[in-house]
């Protein structure tokens, strides 16, 4: 008998979150349990994290719509176990490893794949996305996607090490080192770029969004200063801030044609700015000023660089650079999953963090 | 007598081509030959080129009108002789020198200046533009600006060495080569960035531009195909001639909002986009598409890089890795220079090239 | 039957030239044609080029003693046809494909081959070197090794692929795109390295070597002067050629100390170094003078990046910016390797090319 | 009455440390006090420390022989307050600016100083070895060589900046954010470049000395682990420390072979290496193993980047991600060089430094 089979027994199906057919809303169902192909690796799901992709795909927004194709299960930040290897998984992660996934699954043969650049692979597909995801008991990945993490990783920060890569990428697309950055948004991803230059070295973050319970985050992360552009010219703080210099590396993490004016605004000419965040469309943008006559560089930031981000991470956790703990701020049960989802509408929150079995919760659960 | 006195005569006044008073039009004047101070030499102009820039102060456009103080002496692409130098210039260019002259002028001391980053220096004044320019007989700058060329530079070359710094800092700013390039805009500029591009090592150079007239000059310099917009699909012939990748590398020199959007369109994910030309203002942009979701990293241009940038250029030029000749077009004494301003209006012509004294010509001119 | 079944026939056994046992020598045996796995192609050698760690195999020197475990297939640049794909491979080449293949067969596992740079696997294992290699009718290889070059290559090119890659390597680690360059070292990859400087746009190019035959072939290849530092002093040379200013970029090929110590001479301040050649042990050198009183950047180069640089060979070799023709001297039938080797060991040659079938030669046989 | 009239006196003269001619020893000597020339500053010099290079000259080694042309006045590290700008100095320090001085004097002509490369310019001179250096109560430099600091800056601190910019240059001429580094040499620049390095987001920094009174000096400033090769193997340590992995980061310090062959055999393939340390001459080096088959990048290191590394400084010590006040283990009169001097030879010791006038003094003298 396999560990897997040990460990789902003998009925063969399990919990997932899915998108039964187009249309707003999630629903929890049975599905089988699915079996790994000769590459992949079976994980039994420890803790799944919520992304705001996954709004877009409960509220089945105009991207959803575009980019989904129901039925589907959700989700694809996780940790788990590695419960049964396929037949042609030589090396790689062994079963019982903690793992982390990474949620893009390239074709590792295209021109891209074939030069270090992963990352925009033209035949990616993303877990949860493009293919079933993780908001589940089981899933199953390409035996090369799973990332071992330390056994002792409590499961919510390996659960959002995907999303943190995010944010690490954006960091050290630029070499951020001994420089003043700006963070532009301080939604989950917006709070770890923060962490993260603060743990790659930079001289000081400052950090601006409308909400300030986010700015508490982001305070609580490693901002050094925190504007509300509600509240206050973000423009007359960051030069205040500068010696009206402005800063060295703008961080663009919201997509608000607003904040991307004043993230480019505070750029200091010769300077970098590193855009994650999207606007869903176009927007007024005045490239005379914003990169031409500042001899500025732009950097278009996309998933994590496969696979230096994720050896970027271990080293910054390893080192303890960066604690992501106080950015885990609920915990719910899978079967809580709506009210989960609803807390993340509201905004009040930093990540959230869903156990498919409650047991396995590092924390109070909501 | 010095050599300054010997050549200008004892009236000490010198034809000027100013722009008297706000308001559009330039004339000709009779103008005090300027007198050198300790760091700067006195040049006596040998030829002059005309740039975009000169057209818009001529026309007193928006940006004319925000940008410059009449009266003034126009003009800042210039070669010469130099006749004169102040007390305290211990080496540099000599009293008899060819010189090309950086427009410019920067201070020294500021933290661009002081990092290698003059084109962005803070208090960078311009010839034509903040102070008196070489639309004359003579002109004074300081005696860095001054760079010494081959005593046997033709002068229309030598002349438009400034303009063309701007095409080379361009192409340089990337990677270029073994790499494919596209070039949208077909101006002098951009026809000198498709010269600099092919010689510093492009794989292949694609070009853009709405006249033919421009399109037939840029296969002259060495584009491998044209397209016209209002002819064809340039993202269809792009993506034919790239075998659907698209291209590494985009020199934007027009400015034109469909021009950058097509550019764009067919930059390859990973690619880099180098921005020289000016919009005029903010314009639809789609930054997701355009730069997040590629990858892309995106160059400002302003200027040249000082000196890094002439140096490259002596490079190409010596090296006979780039023949600029068949660029200019026409020349005219500077006395003609209504004839000369009015061609240029008309966009069917290369560089325009103007002669203080027509026995100083290079070529018939018109 | 397969396609395999039908071009080997039977009896299942093929020519190989292999290392029987330690020792001096090499000799052609009959041996089993190997059977793919599952996710390798077996590739029916059209053409198999000798490289200067061949000859060390042949001649065991110490560092074949150490490296090579006999018996063993020796050989590793070669270009065939594709005759039969493992069960596993699903895209990648088609059989009937004309490939060229990379010789270092990585983990893609390691931190190395998970962050871009295969080239650096601890795991790495060499054809003909760790494995059996290609002077052979057939030879089996994991099939993401295998490149799919155009049809109507010539063998003898699309064989030495593997090689002219070294080059490419060294000639693109720094940007040499306007620089000027010094290659140390004419052997077959110094000269491609000239023909890769070249194509990367280098301004100029200056070759040395201790033998005229082979100067010879470097300046066929696109070198602007050569030097012989036994006629001539390479310092006074290079220095007169570069107005007293020395080389932007040196490319050491040679691996002679007295060649590696003119080369340093004669890099500029800032200037950048890359070494491919093989000291084979420690050697005097002055890392003041050489490196850090320069401020000078050195790069070691090993093998090819996996998998930019084939990229780059492909580019280079379509746009014709590289004509590597008149480097292949001589052609073999693989039988007559003994005259090939005892050839290339005189020196009197550039790239020797054998072919299994005599029939595939592309050009008149030796 | 200037400000330099009224604190010099009407003497003029002053007391300096003086090599009076050839051989070995320094004397204590009265001497005129210099006169600024038009682009020049006067300071008087408020604490001066002491380099190694300051040592050499004293003992008249053969470097010194070679390099210095007696009678001089030596030393190069120095802060102290501007009394009298030359008639051509028009912006830079003001009268009453406390400032630490550049030792490097540079053309600002030549290419390199053209091209932001001013530590490479040809025509250098340097305080204290090619003209009158700044053991002594004034010093003239020209205005552009002195940076003013905070008013507040501890005299300490602000004289051994200079010293301090080898050991920023030398830790960031690679990316160390989230490196591993190790630093082989914890004389002052060593110590310093630790303490860089950290500040620069270094992931880990190790550290080597045979002498445990400068390792203990080397944790106090911020290495994660030191090592004594007299007392252990720190080949061994340092893979034990790393995983057996290596470094990303050397930069070595010491110029001694046997830590020179440590630091390579501890970098990662794949890794970078910074050199700062002279050897005095060419020592046995094996650039297959340490440079070449490793993939390694090698940085030359000399002075200080005009004017960024400056720059970084300040940023790195206004911060307060660098404390270096530990350092400064001993504080003397200037008219006790003698004693100082021969603190410095026992190797017993961090910064020393000079005070011209006693009551100048940051701390208790010795």
């Amino acid at each position: 008998m396999t560990a897997r089979a040990a460990s789902r027994g003998s009925l063969g199906s399990m919990r997932a979150i899915v998108k039964p057919s187009p249309g707003p809303g999630l629903e929890m169902d049975d599905v089988p349990i699915p079996t790994p192909g000769p590459s992949d690796v079976l994980i039994q799901v420890k803790a799944t994290s919520i992304c705001g992709t996954d709004m877009h795909i409960r509220d089945w927004d105009p991207w959803a719509q575009t980019h989904v194709r129901p039925p589907l299960i959700v989700g694809h930040e996780l940790c788990g176990i590695v419960v049964e290897r396929g037949s042609a998984v030589a090396d790689g992660p062994e079963v019982g490893d903690l793992v982390s996934v990474e949620s893009h699954v390239v074709c590792g043969r295209c021109r891209f794949c074939r030069t270090g650049k992963g990352h925009l692979c033209e035949n990616t597909r993303i877990l949860g996305v493009h293919r079933d995801g993780v908001y589940a008991e089981y899933v199953t990945v390409p035996a090369i996607n799973a990332w071992v993490d330390p056994p002792d990783m409590p499961y919510s920060i390996a659960s959002l090490q995907e999303n943190f890569g995010n944010a690490v990428h954006t960091a050290s697309v630029s070499n951020i080192s001994g420089r003043k950055v700006l963070v532009t948004g301080c939604g989950p991803v917006g709070v770890m770029a923060i962490a993260a230059a603060r743990g790659l070295g930079a001289r000081a973050v400052f950090a601006t969004d409308v909400s300030d319970y986010r700015l508490e985050m982001a305070r609580t992360l490693g901002a050094d200063q925190t504007w509300n552009p509600l509240k206050e010219s973000v423009v007359e703080r960051g030069l205040e801030a500068t010696d009206g210099e402005g800063v060295d590396v703008l961080l663009e993490m919201s997509g608000a044609p607003s904040a991307i004016q004043e993230g480019f605004s505070l750029l200091k000419p010769g300077g970098e700015a590193a855009l994650l965040g999207l606007s869903s469309g176009p927007i007024q943008f005045d490239l005379d000023d914003n990169i031409v006559f500042k001899g500025a560089t732009v950097h278009g930031v996309i998933g994590r660089k496969m696979w230096d981000t994720w050896y970027e991470m271990r080293g910054l956790l390893r080192a303890g650079a960066v604690d992501l703990s106080p950015l885990v701020t609920h915990r719910f049960a899978l079967d809580d999953f709506e009210k989960a989802f609803d807390l993340m509408a509201s905004g009040e929150c930093g990540k959230v963090v869903m156990f498919p079995n409650p047991d396995d919760a590092d924390g109070p659960l909501s």
